[in-house]
Parts: C-alpha cells; sequence; structure tokens
C-alpha cells in the first residue's frame, strides 16, 4: 500500500511540475508549503529535479508559530516580516514556484481574537507578492495536500484515501493521460472564455437565495481561462484544479447585498454564512455567523480591499462540483461554484496597461456565491439581460 | 498523558529559552528546526513570546529535501545557497537563536555517493556562520527533540518517552530548579576550566586503543566551559546539554593516530570506526569502516579543514556518559567523553585578537576519543608529562 501511494503522489507531483507550474529546464522552483505536507513538497522537490530544476526551494509555514505570535506576541510582530522573506520573494523573479493547500487545522486560530488574527499580515509582503503577479514573471501553481486534519473537517473522520480518491478526480489524475486531458480541459475553458468576452456585457448580475447583485465590467479586461502566461509567454496553469472562468471587474461600479452560498476557510478560521452589503463599488457591512470581525480586519487592511477583484463563474460540468463535497479550501470550493473576489484584481485580464482600472489593493479573498438556484445574467449596455447561467447550467453558446 | 508530555515540552523549552540562549527582552529569536521538531520549535515560539521576543522566526529543513537535491539535482545545486539564506543569517547579528537537533533518520543518506554527501554545503554560508561567531554578536544554543526515529536509532525501538527521559536527566530538567541546578553547574565547570589554563600546558598528549596522539596548545587561548559571553557581555550556554572544558589548540602542531571511540552522525550518515592519521598538523589519512569518503570530502573543502580546532575534556562525572548511551548525536554523544573537532576554531578561547592563530576553516565537525581507557596528559614546555584523566577522573586538584 504504501508503494501504491507513493507512486500516486509521483504522479501528483509530475502533474503539478509539468502542467502547474511547467518548470522549465534550469529554472529555480521554490516551493511553499505547510510542514504537514512535507510528502508532498519533497515529491515536488523530486518532480522539479527529474524535470531539469536548477535548484529546489522549499520553505515549510508552520501555522502554530503563527498562533503562538497572534497569541502571546506583541502588536508589532503582526506585521513584520522578515528582511529574508522579502528577499526570497524577490529573488523569485524568472523562477517557478509551486504552493501547497489543504488546512491541517483550518480552525485553528478560530478562538484567538479575531480583529489580532486579520491584521496578522505584513502589508509590504503582499504589494511584492501583487508586484510579481502584475510583472507576470513566475510560471506558479497551487495544488493540495491530502492529509488527516483537513479530512476530518471535510468528512467528519480522517479519511484520507476517500480525501485523495475526490482530489484525484477533480485534478484529472484518474486519467490514463492527465497530460493531455488537461490540454483538452484548458481549451474548453479558454473557448468559453473568448466567447464571453466577445459578448461585451457592461455588467453581471447574480440573484438568488440572499443574493442580489450587480458589478460593472470594463471595457478593457477579458473573459480567461486559468490558462496563463508569463510576460515572457511561458504558459502555466496557476490553480489545480481549476473550473472557472474569470475575469477582473470594475471596481467602482457594483452594488446589492450578497449571501456566501459556501463556508470559506481563511487565514486559520472558517467563515460561516457570510453577508456583504455594498454601495458605490464597496463593501459597506459584514456579517456571519462566524468570523465577520476577521473579514471586516481583512476589509480594512488598505484603501481598496474593501472593494472587488474577481467575478468568477463555474457551471455543473465542474468536476470539483460534481462531487458534491465541501472541501473548506478555497482551492476547490471557488472550483465548485460561481465566487466572487474582493481585493486585489486580475492582471491577465486587462489588455494594454490597467491604470487605475487595477484594484491594487494587498488582499484576495474568494468567496463562492454559487449554487442550482443563483441566477447569472449578462446585462448589455442597452440594459438587456442575458442569461449566463441557470440551474448550474451553461446558457450561451459555448 | 498529552497534558504531561506538554507541560514538559513547555518547561524545557522555557529552559532553552532562559539559560541556553538566555533571550532578552525585545531581542528577535531565530529558531532553526527540522521538520519532525515541530512541536517543540513551536514550545520555543511560546517560550520566547512569553519572554519578551519582538518576533520569533522559525525556519524548517527538511533531509528529504536535501537527499532529492543530492539524488536528483545538478552538481551546482549541491554547493548553492540562496541569497534570502545568507540574507536570513546576515540579520542575526544582534538577535538570538536556537537549533534543534535529534535526527529523525540518522541515514537518510548513507545509500547516496558519500562524495556528493559531504560536498552537499554552501562554504559561502558557512563563512557567514563562521563570521557571525567570530563577531559573537548571537546569543545562541542548541538542544535535542525526542523524536520516534531517533529514539530507534538509539534503542533500536521507537521508545521516545525512554528518550524524554535521559534528555531531562542531561539537561537537569528533572531538578525542581532547573535554572539554579545549570548555574551551579557552569559554575563548577568555569572553575576547572580557569584551573586548567593556569597550568599553562604547552600540549596535550591522548593515549588509548588505537591512539596515541599530541597536539599542541597556544599561549593566548584559555580553557573555558560552555557559559559564553557576546561581545555585548550577555551570558549565555550555547549547547544543552554541556559537561565539556574545551579550548582550541594550535592547529600547526599535532601528530599521531586517532581512533574515534564512538560513531559519529555527521550531514545524514553515520560514521563508523573512524580512524585518522596526523602530520605536522594535518588529516593526511583517514579510515573508517563506513563514512570515510563523507569525512575525506568534508576535510577537502578548504585549506584549513584538515587541521584541528577543539579539545574538549568530559570526565565521568557528566550525566551525559553516566547514562551509558550511545545517542549518535553530536549534542550529546560529546559531552558524554572526550572529543577533538577538525576545522573551525572557537574565536571566544582567544584571548585579544586571534590573528592566524585561529583556524579559518568552514568546517567543524567533532568527534569522541573518550572511554575508560584513554590516558589524557598536559605535557609542559620542559617536556613534563602530568595527568589530567585517568579512568574518566579528572586527576588535578580542580
Amino acid at each position: 500500500m504504501a508503494a501504491e501511494l507513493d507512486e500516486r503522489l509521483e504522479r501528483y507531483a509530475d502533474l503539478a511540475v509539468q502542467v502547474g507550474a511547467n518548470v522549465a529546464e534550469g529554472q529555480i522552483v521554490f516551493v511553499n508549503s505547510n510542514i504537514e505536507h512535507a510528502p508532498l513538497a519533497r515529491a515536488l522537490a523530486r518532480a522539479a529535479y527529474r524535470a531539469g530544476a536548477r535548484y529546489v526551494d522549499v520553505l515549510y509555514i508552520d501555522q502554530h508559530v503563527r498562533r503562538a505570535m497572534i497569541e502571546l506576541g506583541p502588536d508589532d510582530a503582526l506585521t513584520h516580516a522578515p528582511d529574508w522573506l522579502k528577499t526570497r520573494y524577490g529573488s523569485m523573479r524568472g523562477a517557478a514556484t509551486i504552493g501547497t493547500t489543504g488546512d491541517p487545522e483550518p480552525e485553528l486560530l478560530s478562538d484567538l481574537d479575531g480583529e489580532r488574527v486579520g491584521r496578522a499580515r505584513s502589508p509590504e509582503l503582499a504589494a511584492l507578492i501583487r508586484t510579481q503577479m502584475m510583472e507576470q514573471s513566475v510560471n506558479w501553481t497551487g495544488i493540495a495536500y491530502p492529509n488527516a486534519g483537513w479530512a476530518t473537517k471535510v468528512f467528519g473522520e480522517p479519511d484520507v484515501e476517500r480525501l485523495w480518491e475526490a482530489l484525484s478526480f477533480c485534478v484529472r489524475l484518474d486519467e490514463d493521460d492527465p497530460v493531455r486531458a488537461w490540454r483538452e480541459h484548458m481549451d474548453r475553458l479558454e473557448t468559453r472564455a473568448a466567447a464571453l468576452t466577445e459578448r461585451r456585457f457592461d455588467s453581471v448580475r447574480y440573484r438568488g437565495p440572499g443574493t442580489d447583485f450587480t458589478i460593472g465590467l470594463l471595457g478593457n479586461t477579458r473573459w480567461m481561462s486559468a490558462r496563463f502566461r508569463t510576460a515572457d509567454g511561458r504558459v502555466y496553469v496557476p490553480n489545480m484544479p481549476t473550473e472557472e472562468i474569470f475575469t477582473t471587474p470594475d471596481w467602482r461600479r457594483a452594488e446589492g447585498v450578497i449571501r456566501a452560498s459556501r463556508p470559506l476557510a481563511v487565514a486559520g478560521d472558517v467563515i460561516e454564512s457570510l453577508e456583504l452589503t455594498v454601495r458605490d463599488g464597496r463593501i459597506v457591512n459584514v456579517d456571519a455567523a462566524h468570523g465577520a470581525e476577521l473579514v471586516r480586519s481583512q476589509i480594512a487592511s488598505d484603501e481598496r480591499a474593501a472593494y472587488f477583484g474577481e467575478l468568477a463563474l463555474v457551471d455543473g460540468t465542474s468536476r470539483v462540483g460534481q462531487t458534491g463535497i465541501t472541501f473548506f479550501d478555497t482551492l476547490y470550493d471557488e472550483n465548485a461554484t460561481c465566487h466572487i473576489a474582493y481585493g486585489f484584481g486580475i492582471p491577465d485580464a486587462f489588455e494594454g496597461d490597467p491604470g487605475d482600472d487595477l484594484n491594487l489593493s494587498t488582499v484576495h479573498t474568494d468567496f463562492m456565491v454559487g449554487g442550482p438556484e443563483l441566477e447569472v445574467d449578462g446585462l448589455t449596455a442597452a440594459g438587456e439581460a442575458v442569461p449566463i447561467l441557470r440551474e448550474e447550467t451553461w446558457q450561451l453558446s459555448q
């Protein structure tokens, strides 16, 4: 059994290296993982060296150390970014990076002061990461690692094998030729995104239980799939799995109310029953059954954090959605159903220089709005409503 | 049981922070740990924040990632030091650092090419660490973390509790007031070291099974205990446990043969039955039942690596020696019995500027020579031999 597990892990790591980050011969590869993801981080190191990496640089994150800081550290520690960490982000230009998700203790910080949890982030570091994304100088990807703690949150018991099977299905590791399956999958999403861009809708309207929300689109952006390209033209897939087509909205134009359709795991806590009220583009009220304070603290991080940055559409063909599982992991849950993010926009969605049309927040938090009852319409400049999604079924021709 | 274990771990971490590194209010504390030591690293973070640390910066090391590099990486990767890691060492000036030992897989690299294993180190990084030690700008300590892999190497079974008990005895955690016990212990060692310095021996002679070795002392060095002081005068204890008094020898004057009396764990392998032949201060031949190639590769690292840097004397009062355990961990085994190190000398042992008398190698590897049959003599300038150790009993008045 151990050998079988290892083989799957090696194939999974190869897929992340070859399709996700698409590591080039001679590249340095940065890996960022929770310590509980060590078996995957090690497999990624092996896969990257097999693919010709010049050096694999693994950095482990430990949420318990973060917890100690939030619980016992002085106020200044919360926003401190060590010089070396800034150097590390600074030296990623031209490199590949792989991050792993799958929180082994998604509620580790839930008993701490939510305001401190939300404040415990370095704006300086976030700005460095944002710059990196704007430069499009890094081929990066994120994949999840099935582990006992995460499985327990998802299934109520540490059934790691069941989680492995769900993930394998979602990332097409169950296919004989996963690389080819990914190529065909991304072709489909790319075609759909291009067709939606051609519609040149003025705005998008969401209606569903607790949600009535309209948000503007820009004239200089496109809908896209997660088939990304670096400025040098290297193709990569930043999320594995990915089922979405998405764009960056006009952060100035958004009105209404949104009720999140799933819990979202963020910064060591799980936000339950999130409700946002939006006026003139800005989130003016946050309610939640749990975690409201953390979200309020996040959107107060900088002047654009309370404005939106991403709209993403996912239909019922999503393999993630088909599992019927709530993963409590944004990489998965956001690919099960439609989602929206407040904060930083998507530089890749712009045609030409975005200027101030790009939301430059240092925050980017996705939350889910989709479900069978959600109706998504494209609104034309003339005010006509064109159905895009009904009962999780794509209504346009592509 | 979990609660009891936790309490011991917190006390252990407090001891490392208070007596070992002696963390000052407002200091940044760097922790370097194997990922398998995470419970201790987390406890150290808590203890350091409790002691008033400004920020605790934990970096995890993963020997499996290192293994992937040695096994699958290109040649240049072996000696590569990422810029951020250099920045991190550079920013330790004025900070406290705590490293943890207790290798969970002491033979993880033993099936790899020993020459590559020995070469897999960055001279640049080693030079940074050496500079840090010469500046005496960091209050640092090392402590071990009992774990299943290490316990298995020591006892043939993963009896972590037995290892905990042995370690607790060695670091005086079994005392009602460990801090006071440490103060008294260090007073004793410091007094003994001062008395030995006053003898002003010209050289030290070791005779025992397979060993007949004489090495010169310098006029501008002293014997010392591991009660160290930073340049600013902050007292700290770099090794927990410590049972040795030690000095740095004249690297130019050493002759004879040495047979290591215990295996030594170094760089992911365990060197068995090491034998060194020394002429004109230099190791000219290396034999071993296992691992000779690794040692040969190490002493070829730079021009002074094959010369000596440390002589340390340990007698039968050592708590580590009293356990009768071979720990396969240098922090412990070197405190069970007399040891010698090739490579970098000890800046702290010099009175005044060492000049070229300090061995400036980037290597420092301790190996054990002590045991019941070892006879250690001090030789005066006139050629008289004065017994220092017989049957592990101290022969001088202090």
